[in-house]
């Protein structure tokens, strides 16, 4: 693709990574079209570019338009910009590729990766999963994302929603148990730090071998003393409690399965 | 502590790293005492010492004598052997000080780590939790947990167990959130590798900052729409759709109760 005149729709944690990412390919970023005037402005100062708030005085001198905005707002923004034959992108996961079907040229370009804007990212090495609706937006899509990464793989959208499904599984709610033991210790004046050595042997056998192999602790052991300890401790906090039945059940069957 | 000769029950995962430890600091491994043959035989041989199955032939010219069992065997081995004034340390997170009421001299070391045979742990820096019953034994107790490790807390029964449980959620149902995660790749015959950059991003972020403060994704949201869409996709398993309903639940309580 000879023209890198792009537009980026959104201002959050994905169109700050992106655009960072394409600023660095020497993309020329025309605008930032945002809802927030707060963090559109932001965006668009540190891309060095103009800011559009809404959808009239949309920039359509650019070759791609990316929509890395929240999910339901990219019907949204089909509905209200008239692209013509211009190349249209979003970045979402689990929305499928046919949101864009009223248009010519399009596609997606999905990074499996948690963003925000206080930490850095080596967009090299984040894997972007990509769709488009013909070959010619097919090879622009490719030779755009390559730019971006060095981990580029085909997806079609049921595809992609899974992988967006098993990342909420290894991401959000690997996160949510790790702040569930931050907050039970909290509650007993102890100092999360303890806990760090565990949590990176934790995650760096289940890098190394596989989750599903190194399950360890009371449930797997099916230890109902150690788990019924656990939930009279729990007994202050009935939403922790259900939770922790709930996951060691689940735990428990898991592995009982496989046993058989 | 002058002595330094000991006996270790147990061949399990504490056990064997245990023992490592206590080699490399000089100690007299006189036994090893479990009930599989072939762990006790394997662990003896490589801590150059004894073996012995069952409560004939203990060694009793220990000074330590270090239980790193299950939890249920702590009082059996209480009731079946006449320790006298030797000092006895138990491993467990779980089991209070008052296991060992009917001894002279007694303790606990709880290591706050995952251990796996497979793999190498760095004993210097696991963090060390200790209690003891006197004075003396608290004295020979932090003597013996500061040669093992450069991280020793005291720490009584209430707050140990606490520990635990945290450590419970995260790392053996943080380890399940991975487990899940993979299991719904393998089904779609997906890579796990994929997830890998997403994985060590998100452990990252939470040790950095905390995992309270940088939960993202569909849940913490309030995102229905995404939601339910991944419900969908998990139409064939009830289990995991169970899971992923109830998790999410919590995310949501979590941070809506924190927005109040």
């Amino acid at each position: 693709m000879q023209n890198k005149k792009i537009v980026i729709f959104g201002s959050g944690n994905v169109a700050f990574h992106i655009g960072k990412a394409f600023l660095r390919n020497d993309y020329s970023i025309l605008q930032v079209v945002g809802r927030s005037e707060k963090s559109t402005t932001i965006l668009s100062e540190l891309l060095n570019c103009s800011s559009n708030i809404g959808y009239n005085n949309i920039n359509m001198d650019a070759d791609i338009y990316i929509l890395a905005v929240n999910d339901s707002s990219i019907a949204e923004i089909v509905d209200n910009v008239s692209f013509g034959d211009k190349l249209v992108i979003h970045t979402s996961g689990s929305i499928t590729l046919d949101v864009f079907k009223s248009l010519k040229n399009y596609g997606v370009i999905y990074p499996l990766q948690t963003f925000s804007k206080q930490r850095e990212i080596d967009m090299k090495k984040v894997p972007l999963f990509v769709e488009a609706n013909n070959e010619q937006s097919m090879r622009n899509i490719l030779s755009i994302a390559k730019q971006l990464s060095n981990n580029v793989e085909l997806a079609d959208s049921e595809k992609r929603k899974t992988l967006h499904l098993s990342a909420v599984f290894a991401c959000n709610f690997t996160n949510h148990m790790l702040a569930i033991s931050e907050q039970v210790l909290i509650n007993h004046n102890l100092k999360f730090d303890y806990l760090k050595p565990l949590i990176i042997e934790t995650l760096e056998k289940a890098l190394q071998q596989s989750p599903l192999n190194i399950q360890t602790g009371p449930a797997v052991r099916n230890d109902h003393i150690t788990i019924d300890r656990h939930l009279e401790l729990l007994a202050d906090s009935e939403e922790y409690q259900k939770l922790y039945s709930f996951v060691s059940e689940s735990i428990i069957k898991m592995y009982s399965k496989q046993n058989k």
